[in-house]
């Protein structure tokens, strides 16, 4: 970032560290396979940001709190209606019942945790998480999963709309390109939570009271 | 963007021009003086893109389109809670009946033109705005306004969620420093929307059928 | 209704028929097993509203309308903490992948058709089904179905305030207790769609404009 | 309630208590003079309700909960387009900036409790309420005001959907008729919240934990 746009940037009032709460929420956006999986042409390589989430879904999960994954998946009569999909052709592919939908084994998802299934880029958007969160007294979300510059920005921005504190691990996301991975990071950081590692958001939680 | 990111993308399917419908509606984003008189610290210089917005709403509004502003707007109640107000601090200046939360002059609105009022990025999250849209019939969203990087992005990737075509004409666009307004203009135009000019806009809607 | 509350609220401005629209979309709700199988106890006889709400059902799809059909289906992960299913506990039987989540074969469901997975009574709340009207092009919602005090109900506020104008066929929707059924419709009658006959709705989709 | 219909619904699972919370918030629905002032042909005459909520939501803000109040009020825009107001006309007169739209000063309101301005029946459908509340911590939502069978039904149905339980004590709530308040206060105590009165509410809050 140049000089001059930091000084912007801070004057403008951006970039503050958040309060975190004391009841965490993790959400792993789309390491679904056909995310995950390279032999599909919409996926990228992101065994490590998928390890490294998994410390912290196991972690989260032993201490009693909710672990949420989200999938992109369609049914026929989207195909031919919804803009998102004349735009971003590619999610087409993600049907309902196929295996690209499917959340990826190597996350460790589990049969209790909770699983939404979602038409675009926000987790939030057209779907029941917000309310999820809430009902769970939820008031701090970590956000990881992929594509950073798409899915993982839109749930971001939706997080703290929706009264959430936000924090997003950076090196538990994952994306298609390092350009676009690093630009929305950036924004993230500056506006919408606080952009952080794994290592610090398993400390965080391993200190919080039981 | 690197030759190797535009492979990877185009393979993923992103970047397709949208068909456009036959029923448009105009939203510009937070063109108020918070934004635009330079004299406050959250604002930036963009007199251009509220000219070149203007031709936009004359046009559309002449022609019988809905013409929609957004504007940011706190109650004291929110500045305590809201955790969007924690990390971008410099918002909490936007109070509710103070000159910074005013639609700018310059942009020509109307008193017969919609103001929504916004808590976060989206002129979308937590308004009617959808339900305005829909009720006038609208099926492609031009969206204008401040700043690219952060409402305008947000208000993109809600209305294409939304059901709206979106088409963002990039020099009715500002922001408060060019990296971030062209890397978002980038995912959008990847992703969301296709990203135009106003001149474009303008023909588009002048060849539109009365 | 008495004489005093027919003049309370047509001094109001209530129950004004609507204009329809030229596109509209069909919203079957929740006739899942759960609702319509009486071996269940969450469930009512309900075979006479299922065969009327087809016959419109079959009507749209071939005039090329969509036809929508919700269900209400729970994750393990959401029955310990939505506070729904502390009030509403029976609906906490509506397990994904039961039987009791299915749509009733005798509505004469296709693949084609859109089926929205919901989590409380309106089949628009944390759904996408506003985003799909929407890209539809719909402007003007047929509700039918279960119950008619509890999701039909809920649906119908939603779909209005979602900038759908709202149209109920009494003689498709079915609820568990007559009481109810008839305080409801008066409601939606009154405040937010017209309460009509399938005979209307089928006279009214064949008369449009193919 | 007949005794049919009593053990129909006690086998569905409805009508169960619902487990309070440590945290609540009061909504104060529409107690605006369009509502309260009976010069007005939308208003009726409901000066004990609001005697009965100001006593709570004093209490409540002494103890520091929020107290939140709605308005119905359209712009120009809205007159022509919004569905809403075809059906219910009436409520087209309440205009922003008319006396009309302005909280009633007997409800005590205060310039520090939030105002949220709402298009339809629900404080929630196209506000930011649910985030006002989340990001306040509050966990059980005090629903009050007008109309019981509108606006205070929807908002019922939309806070426990919204992930918070519902408690509305029925002699805050005020109607223009008996039988759609009576059968509305029955409908919510039995799928959406408790209904309950001014007194066992005040009795609640006042021994919560400080």
């Amino acid at each position: 970032m140049a000089a001059h746009q930091e000084t912007i940037y801070r004057q403008a009032g951006f970039g503050n560290a958040v309060p975190r709460g004391s009841r965490p929420g993790v959400l792993v956006v789309d390491f679904s396979y056909g995310f995950t999986d390279t032999s599909y042409p919409t996926a990228a390589e992101m065994s490590e940001p998928i390890a490294r989430t998994r410390q912290i879904t196991e972690l989260a999960r032993d201490r009693g709190h909710p672990v949420v994954y989200t999938t992109i998946a369609y049914q026929p009569a989207e195909l031919t209606t919804l803009p998102w999909l004349k735009k971003a052709a590619g999610m087409a592919a993600l049907l309902e019942g196929s295996r690209l939908v499917q959340i990826d084994a190597a996350t460790g998802i589990r049969p209790t945790d909770a699983l939404i299934t979602k038409k675009g880029a926000s987790a939030f958007f057209g779907t029941s998480l917000a309310a999820l969160l809430t009902s769970a007294g939820v008031d701090t979300l970590i956000i990881t999963g992929a594509t950073t510059s798409g899915c993982v920005r839109a749930s971001a921005v939706d997080a703290v709309q929706s009264g959430f504190t936000v924090l997003v691990p950076a090196d538990c996301c994952a994306d298609r390109a390092d350009a676009p991975h690093r630009a929305n990071l950036y924004d993230i950081d500056q506006k919408y939570g606080d952009v952080t590692t794994a290592a610090d958001i398993i400390d965080w939680i391993e200190r919080l009271p039981r």
